[in-house]
């Protein structure tokens, strides 16, 4: 590690700006006020002066913030002399790395005291001279033979127009033979050197065999630590590279996604199905291949992976069969989606208005290991005309891949092939999840841990999805002995991974230490959940379970929590406190008591005397499921195809406007409901 | 400022250590390897001797950070003598005062290398005695009478339960009465002193007349700078007050709310109804007192506040009387929001699925000046039973107040009084856009500035507005040309300012120099509308009107941007580009182009031969307005009621496992949809 520093001239130019006003006469300082100090007209202070007045200062402010860490730093002041000099050059280099082969961090500056004063605008023909810092550390940067040059500025990076103008995009990744691209603008506000001469620097160092990247010091986006982000891959700023890679950038992704998925947004609903039908016959024409793709990627797995994500990565016939099935389901459904009329008023004479149901945009669909995910939320997104961008784990990468091109062929035979975009970028999903004018709505399928990284990295993009599932079921006094174990049992038993599982029983006190509630436990007991006490449980009985550590866990296994409450009142109150707000259950006989359960438990999915398991698309008859959502607005509970859809207004008049229908106006509203077509009932 | 600091002793720690490893034999140094430096065994150090050796290191370092900013720094090292003589207290008070009148900043710490090592758990009975820092700032603080303490630590401040725990809440304000509340946890992990010791010091210094912040310094919240937001009077870390203000605190307010809420949920339809009534009546009926509270207002900010501000802030009997009319429209139309079933289906025999309306949650209204706003924001809240939480603008204080004392009178003819809140706490806008556990939903009314601002605050709660108006019109080829002046002048000369007001008209090229042309110009020019030239369309012009800075630009004023297009495909790739997704039209008369563009424009409301201006709530007959959505899920354009409404669903079983449904199960599912209650169509 090697730093170039700037800062010495303004270090001291405060230094010697105080030494001006001390060295004033006494007469002076007697008639100044106490604020003189400030107000006064200070000369202006040569750069060269303030340079040898200000080193000094700055050597000391590294060297004890170096110190915090026990780390050794030295200076080394240069000019442009001693690259030129072969013996000068040699002998800086060699003092460099001796002084790193210690550890010691070198902090380099240029001899401000002993050459010109900086020209920031003359410049050598194209040859690099160390006037500036960024031209300084481009040179050292080769000549040190350095793995990288971290350039930081007060902008994010280098931007194709100038930052401000109507389209200044940030470049993630510059090409020297791309350089025509970029106009460039005003200088930085700090330092020496404007972004041309930055840019300029970095691409001398990437000739000279140097990865650049240019990036923005002052306000660090990710994680506040630039310099980490940047050595850990983040995207962060401009990374100037000699190889560009095969594909397209994520943000040609997205355009691509978006004006892919306006065209399949007007395309006939029929001509949607078709694509899903054939994308359907390809999973299963395409076996082979595909089972071949999921194989490398098995191979290179065994051994990295656990059994049960081995499973997940897996393909097979009967997988991929099963897969058409959905598919073709998913087709059929699609017919009655996107463009249907919801609402209709006349408004005025021949003005009338239309609510009709149109794609959200582009959808980021970021699933983990399961490479079935892609064909399903491909054809969801085509069924709702959605443009896609897809994000899958690495260890699915060759299944992927052939998924995508089955999926992009499908598409083809409507001339609508780039809707969906596989992305292969360095993009990270953090990076992905910042892209707000890009992405219009994200959906992570993956454990509950994932949903929560995406809900935290996704600045100003909504996220659909179900962070925890922490479900209860309410065991009222008045519930039927027959049906509690059978309830309980499929809540918990029948498939305790998934996010509908029972995680909290409630008992109503009354039916502790009697017969129903030894079967339950019995029950449990013949299955193998491990019971954990609630502390009111925990207090009812003399040798309890062990105590839970929170009411509110998602075991995600064959455990539960079992905890005691005294009326449905303290089960609705245990639920608000201490549930997700995903699925509630009452067990009960008694009607009265199961509606005040239904009309005050306030979760997305409220039962009666039904296992917590029925919460799910399929089984609520939605057709595919896009998945189930815990927010509270846009789709709530299980989500159907209608989750991925939003709606517009359209408004067809002759030649209204609205100060006809002002007080004294011409024209009246008449706002009269009028039929809408009905929507097909299966 | 007095900074009272730590870090000596880790740092001498580190230096000592060092030290040792040099004055070790040399024959121990020749047989260590390279990396023997970190593993060899330390001896365990002395803390007084680390004290001395560190800390002249920190103070190098605080002197080399201070000097960048030209400001001078002192060395005070005390003991608890110093304070117990009343000399020496005397002397030290002296020199404290002396540096502080010459801007130098003192840097105190204990002068460890004389004191006994402190022993943090023996405590002689609640007396302070300066063996940590914190107690050392406390008694410094109240010696100099100093305005605040900041406690720096590396925990967000005091929780009152141990932070981790299932309810642990940071504590906002902490009174000493209420110290009971209060469980502490395990010690800080840097330094002396765990949270106990730092209560007990701030305790000790409020009492002794000085306002105490414990705040984390490692990782400050809101913009990076703790100390500045402490100063700044935003919402960090725990402030320790003598005095309780009379009012709950916003997160009791949330609590009461949302609690509040619920129970406005469960009312009828009519009872709602009933409530919005009465408010509407007590709007007249208290008509002198509302007036005379907002006369106080309008005194207050005569000559602070711009003209237009002011008309916004003022209330008079006419906008009174609208106000009730309104209010009293809502109340109509809330019949039949809550509670509405939007499908049924059964999905076995005696188990019957349902999608039912409820309301959001609670919802947190901010608006500026308007005080009208809070009744009808009120009124919405009270129709679509969500909890509320309002935050008007500080120049409506006394308007405000009033309104929300008549809003809770209705309220509680059904006893749900808590249901609204007035939000007066010390918390800042941005504080309350990150209650993210409180608060579902943000609904900002006011300025599109206002909206931005806290689209960037709001951390995980959604929310609702449009940030931008940016509408478009497009006039085809085929436009006739009585209707085009007609709509142009109602778009953009009706109203300017509002979001649905005409900001860029996009002209076919073939209309150029024709008649039809200088028509639209010349209204233009009667109607004072100030026209900027799109690129295209000032290269067409000899002389031309002042170039568009940027063509995605919401004037809000009587100015218009001119771009020319090529045909409607090019207009649609403009509006796309450069628009907002709030409103745009086409005018023409050929049906084909209209639907063509109705089709393909993206955006929330898309009209055809009508001004851009019918795009409101009311004019499009939803019943009370409850803003413009340009977000692309939940709602989207003119939103009435139903954007404060989202669903549940309700499953009405026997004993239902879905294990019963499984491949060799017993059951089939139905999935029969129901009849459906039909909508009230007015």
């Amino acid at each position: 590690m090697m730093l170039v520093t700037s800062g010495a001239v303004a270090f001291g130019k405060q230094r010697l700006r105080h030494e001006i006003l001390l060295s004033q006469s006494v007469r002076q300082a007697l008639h100044s006020g106490q604020n003189q100090l400030k107000e006064m007209a200070i000369p202006v202070l040569e750069a060269r002066a303030c340079a040898a007045a200000g080193q000094s200062g700055l050597m000391a402010l590294y060297e004890a913030m170096f110190t915090q860490y026990s780390i050794c730093a030295a200076q080394i002041l240069v000019t442009n002399l001693d690259f030129h000099d072969e013996q000068k050059r040699r002998n800086l280099n060699g003092t460099l790395h001796e002084l790193l082969r210690m550890n010691i961090v070198p902090i380099v500056n240029t001899n401000d005291a002993v050459v010109p004063p900086a020209e920031p605008n003359s410049d050598l023909q194209g040859v690099i001279s160390v006037k500036d810092n960024d031209s300084l550390a481009a040179r050292l940067a080769v000549e040190m033979k350095t793995d990288l040059l971290i350039v930081l500025s007060d902008v994010e990076g280098l931007f194709d127009s100038p930052p401000g103008s109507d389209d200044a995009k940030l470049i993630d990744i510059f090409y020297p033979g791309d350089q025509q691209s970029v106009t460039f603008g005003t200088k930085s506000r700090v330092g020496m050197g404007g972004m041309e001469a930055k840019v300029k620097a970095a691409l001398w160092a990437l000739q000279g065999g140097t990865s650049v990247v240019i990036a923005n010091g002052t306000h660090p986006k990710v994680s506040g630590h630039v310099i980490t982000d940047i050595v850990e891959g983040k995207k962060v700023g401009t990374f100037f590279s000699e190889v560009k890679p095969a594909g397209p950038t994520v943000e040609q992704q997205g355009e691509m996604a978006r004006s892919g998925g306006r065209m399949l947004a007007t395309l006939e609903p029929e001509q949607r199905a078709e694509i899903i039908y054939h994308l359907a016959d390809l999973l299963t024409d395409q076996r082979d291949e595909i089972l071949l793709a999921n194989k490398k990627d098995m191979e290179e797995a065994e051994g990295r992976l656990a059994a049960p994500l081995l499973k997940r990565l897996s393909l097979s016939t009967s997988k991929l069969n099963s897969l058409a099935i959905g598919l073709r389901q998913i087709a059929a459904s699609s017919q009655d989606s996107v463009g249907r009329v919801l609402r209709r008023t006349r408004i005025a004479k021949n003005l009338e208005l239309e609510q009709v149901t149109v794609p959200i945009g582009v959808l980021l669909v970021i699933f983990e290991s399961r490479p079935d995910c892609l064909p399903q939320v491909a054809a969801l997104a085509i069924a709702s005309g959605n443009g896609l961008l897809l994000k899958g784990g690495k260890e699915a990468t060759h299944s992927n891949r052939i998924l995508h091109l089955l999926a992009q062929e499908a598409l083809s035979i409507h001339g609508v092939k780039e809707a969906i975009q596989l992305v292969n970028t360095r993009e990270e999903v953090e990076d992905l999840c910042r892209l707000d004018k890009m992405i219009d709505l994200i959906i992570p399928r993956g454990s509950s841990q994932l949903v929560r990284d995406i809900q935290k990295a996704a600045k100003g993009i909504p996220v659909m999805g179900h962070s925890e599932g922490i479900c209860h079921m309410y065991v009222d006094s008045e519930a039927s002995v027959d049906k509690i174990t059978r309830l309980v049992r499929d809540s918990k038993c029948e498939y305790p991974a998934a996010c509908n599982a029972l995680e909290t029983l409630l008992i109503h006190r009354d039916l502790l230490r009697t017969p129903l509630f030894d079967q339950i436990i019995d029950m449990l007991r013949v299955e193998q959940v491990k019971i954990h006490a609630g502390p009111k449980f925990a207090s009812y009985l003399t040798f309890s379970p062990s105590e839970v550590k929170s009411l509110r866990t998602e075991y995600g296994d064959l455990e539960l929590c079992i905890e005691v409450v005294d009326s449905v009142q303290e089960a609705i109150d245990h639920i608000h406190k201490y549930g997700s707000s995903h699925t509630d259950v009452i067990v009960t006989e008694n009607e009265e008591t199961a509606e005040f359960f239904l009309q005050h438990v306030d979760s997305a999915c409220v039962f009666w005397n039904a296992s917590t398991r029925f919460s799910d698309g399929y089984r609520f008859g939605l057709g595919a499921e896009v998945g189930i959502s815990t927010s509270r607005i846009h789709a709530r509970g299980p989500v159907g195809l209608e989750g991925l859809l939003t709606t517009k207004w359209l408004l067809r008049g002759q030649d209204h406007v609205v100060s006809d229908f002002s007080e004294h106006g011409s024209l009246k509203y008449l706002h009269e409901n009028l039929p809408v077509p009905q929507r097909n009932t299966n």
